[in-house]
This record gives C-alpha cells, structure tokens and sequence, in this order.
C-alpha cells in the first residue's frame, strides 16, 4: 500500500487542487484565480487542471462542513452506497474520486498536488505518503533544489500498513504542500507568492520527466510520525495548559527528553517524557470548529537519512503536445 | 455620548471578559481559568469578576454563531421585546447588560475589561471609546509604562455622534484589550503572557486609584479611524488581491500616497488614494464564518496628540476592604 508503481508513460492528466481544507487560503485563493485564468498550469507536454476541493466549507471558511474531506478517500467511504445522511465531504469525496479516479484504476489522474496551509511555523513542509514514491521524491528534490536557502521539508504522512486517504492518493501520483504559519481564514501574500512558485516548479518538473529528462539517484532528509503528545487538561477534559513558551514556533528543532514541552496555566511545565531526542512538530491537523481546541496535540517527528533510486522515466521520450 | 462621569467613588464592581468573540483565544482560556481560580483577579479594595461573554461561539470555536455580540450592546438591541427568533447573541447581550449593567445606569459595574486577539500585527492595542474618558487615558498611560519597551498603542474606536455598542460600554467605564499576532482558534503562550500581565496591571491601577493615589497630567499619541480601503474584486464580487507584500505585518507604519497597498491575483500593484500619509492597521473585524473573507478591509488611521488632564480620584479615600 505504501509503494506506487513508478510511471513509465507521460504524465498528461495533472490536477492542482486549492480548498481541500476551506479556511487554508493560499490553496483556495490559488484555485479560484486559475478556475478565471488557467494558462499558468499550462506546460508544452500537459495542462494541469485547477479544482477547488471543498466549495462547501471554503464557502463558510471552515476546515469542513462534516467531517475531514482529507480522510475520506478510503475504499469504505468511496465504496459504500450512498446515502441520503451522508456526510457532505463523504459525498463530496465520491465526486472527486469520479473526477480524479477512480482510485486505484488505470483511469486515475496522473498526478495530484494538493495545497494545504498550517498555523504551525513549519515554513514550506511536503508531503508525500512514503518514500517508496520514488516519483515523488524525486519531485520533492526537485522543489529543495529551487530556494535551497529556504528550509523546505519532506513529511512522511503514511503509517505502515495503513490505507491512503488523501485526496492526492486518488492519483497515481500525488504530493501535498503545507506552508505556514499563516492564520486559518486569511491570506498572506508571501506565503501565497511562495506556493504559487511551487506549483510552477512543481509543474516544470513534470515537464522535464515529460520530455524524457534523467534523474540521479540522491539521499535526502524526510521526517515521520513517532509519537503524538497530548496537551494537559483538567479532570473535567478542559485545556489545562499551552505549547511552552521555550518551544513555541520552534517546529523541527531538536527536542530533548527533559525539555518543557507545554505550561500549564497555573504556571507549572510539562516535560517531554521520550526516551530519545525528537523533532516537535505541531499537529497538521488545527483546531476543528467541532473541538473548539487551540490544538488537539503536538506531533514528535524523527528525521530519517533516505536513499533514493535513480528516477523513472518515460518508456519512449514523447514529442511535446502542442499547447492548448 | 463621548464621554463618561469621572468616577468619585473607589471602584468595586470590576470584570474581567474573555471569549466576546469565541475565537480569540488567550481572552478565553484566561477567562476560563480564572472561573476556576479566581484568587489572580483579587486586590485589598476589590475583587474582579470573569466573565466568558459568549459561551455558544467559544464552545463552536467561532467568533460569533449569529451576529457579533460587541456590536450588540445598544439601546436599539438592549431596550426590544425579547423574542424567540432573536439572533442568541442579542439575546447573550441581554442576559450580560443584565449581569454587567444595566448599560448607562447606577447600578452598571464600574469597569470592564475586554480582552481580544487579531491576527494582525498590531502588537498590544488598547482600544478606547474615546479621548473623553479621562479614567481610561490614565489607564492606557499607566499599561505603556509598564512596559516601555514594548509598542503598546491607544486606538480611539468611537467615531462621533455614534453611539457605544461595544460589551465594555455596558461599564460605567471600560477598555479593549487587542493583542497580536494570533491566528483565531489557536492559543500562543507569548500573548496569554504578555495579556496576563496587563490585566494584572490595570487591576493593580484600579487599586492604586482606590487607594487615592494621584495621576498626574500627561500628554499621549493615539489613533483613530480616518478611513477604510476595500479589497480589490472581481466584477462578480469574488476577492481579486491580497495585502501587498511591502504592506505585510507593517500595521502602525506610515503609509504614503501612492504606495502599494494590495497586490491582484494577477500581479497588478494597486496603490494608496489617499491623500495624506496615514498609519494603516488591519481592520479589527476579521474574516467571518459567513462572508468567506481572508480580511474584508484594511483600515487607515492617523495618529493624534493627546492632551490628557489629571486623572481623577475618588472623593473619601477609602480604607482597604479586607481579602475576600
């Protein structure tokens, strides 16, 4: 489940998707302009298609209306019969997933970059299942090469043994983009300037793996999940306590076992129980107007040293398609 | 309407409001943790009272869930026949002109403290009615001393001939706390810090005023409302730009005619009209569930020099009452 089979053909159906989470604005606002004004997505070789993911829930400003449409591209929730009390994003991801896919099929898009916005200071972070996607680790090199003097981070989202459920996992091929901080339901321009830069680079590697570019093998940096850590509360469940001033904004800094991790609000620190240094990284998944939470929990990372195998490439190098 | 009755009597009926709007986080989690241990909010002459202003928008995590509860405070709302179909935020600004005033009467509390976050980069942000209200002047000239080091400006939100609307004018006397940045939803420690620390000294001036102690003449810089400059749009209503990147984070920084104010989705450079230089700060409403905005305006201000008589103390000086 982890791995996916490397494309060997052009990749010619391509889909930025902007809204997925409808309070995170770079991505909305993103789409809604390409939707009025597409040719930026356009390559030689391919015209990458523009989708607003949730308009239900970019419309009210909200990360969803009934459930994370971002966990809903399972086999259960994509395969079940439809009902009329179906959660909206559950409808709304059986639509996409007619759009996109079907998952898993032949007929599937080629590849979907999906562009998500977090509070959390993790400055530019990719997210890709697992690294056996060799396609898109090479993609993720890629986007680090562009402005290597800013931190551009590779997240490992898929726990072993567990099913995708991403929108992006409906392609073939797929990489999600969260930048940040910026707050839930406004707009910055440098963070928005800076995703549009990624999805333009992101859009030209596509056209260089087109053309029949080669890719070296390389070894990169990439982070995953080790632990999650529960904010303190009281015995009636209420939030007790905060992210520690010491660690506040200071994602992807070492994290030693020790060290204060949050401050309760009666003045008393929390110290991080692990047995080994970690990487702290805030949750990706902010407050949900249902949990009415400033944060649900911190998320330990590790780094991991990953090689990489050369990247794959087209069987026959295609002539460029002649821009739409 | 712009201006309150020096008080003459020590002040005893104090509060202390947090989660007016539901989303701004430090005021909420202050106020909750204050209901569980109030003893902070205690001084020899008085003690405050917290108060969570809006329960159902702080349980949804949102600012409000009808309409915005610190615009409610009015006669028009306060003096109506109940009904089963009002907004539950006029309804909540009943049930609080009841607990708190009754608005403009002797019995009104004496003092209300009011504390909000904005996303914006405004630092701290004392909002007053306005420059009339000598008890309030001395009160922001006695918060900026505190700590001089850091910007902590007086915005005077009364506009003239309008009438109060806000919950702390329920108060015979009042003042806005505005701390940021802070995206809603999400509880940084520096803010809840530093927000700590300014109710504790407006506290501890309210027993200096108590005790009888002198406020001598002063003169101090403030702001106030000239003007607000609308997002660019498309001809269907839709945002068509964002803040300028020049502008970004730049709240309180002079802004000159014909500087850069928005930048379009389509990279168009849309400039200040104004006539004068002015001090931009992001507006204080920000984007709501319902109008799907990253930000509907900014707001231009201008700054005024001040001159503020000596404050006033109560007739007795009264004996410090014992702890509660």
């Amino acid at each position: 489940m982890c791995s996916r089979p490397e494309p060997r053909e052009p990749l010619r159906r391509v889909a930025v998707v902007g809204g997925t989470h409808g309070n995170e604005m770079s991505g909305v606002y993103l789409a809604r302009h390409w939707l009025r004004a597409p040719g930026e997505l356009r390559r030689p070789s391919f015209s990458a298609v523009p989708v607003l993911a949730n308009p239900a829930a970019t419309a009210a400003c909200r990360r969803y209306v009934d459930c994370d449409l971002n966990r809903t591209f399972t086999s259960a929730f994509l395969t079940a019969r439809a009902h009329p009390d179906d959660p909206y994003e559950v409808t709304r991801a059986r639509e996409l997933n007619q759009l996109l896919g079907p998952k898993a099929s032949g007929q599937a898009f080629d590849f979907v970059l999906d562009l998500h916005n977090t509070t959390a200071s993790m400055g530019t972070c990719l997210i890709a299942e697992s690294a056996h996607n060799v396609f898109a680790m090479h993609l993720c090199r890629h986007l680090q090469l562009q402005s290597p003097e800013l931190p551009c981070r590779v997240f490992l989202y898929q726990l072993p043994g567990e099913e995708s459920y991403s929108v992006s996992s409906v392609a073939k091929n797929g990489l999600g983009l969260e930048l940040g901080p910026q707050p839930q339901g406004v707009l910055r321009a440098d963070l928005l300037i800076r995703m549009r830069a990624l999805v333009a680079a992101a859009l030209d590697f596509i056209q260089l793996f087109n053309q029949g570019t080669a890719f070296p093998a390389f070894e990169m940096e990439a982070y995953r999940k080790v632990s999650s850590v529960n904010f303190p509360r009281t015995e009636a469940g209420e939030l007790a306590g905060m992210v520690h001033p010491q660690l506040q904004d200071r994602d992807f800094e070492p994290l030693r076992p020790g060290a204060p991790v949050f401050q309760t609000f009666s003045g008393k620190d929390v110290l991080y129980e692990g047995e080994a240094t970690a990487t702290p990284c805030s949750s990706m998944r902010p407050p949900t107007t249902r949990r009415a939470l400033p944060s649900s929990r911190r998320r330990s990372s590790r780094s991991l040293c990953l090689p990489c195998p050369a990247g794959p490439r087209p069987a026959p190098a295609p002539a460029p398609a002649p821009a739409p």
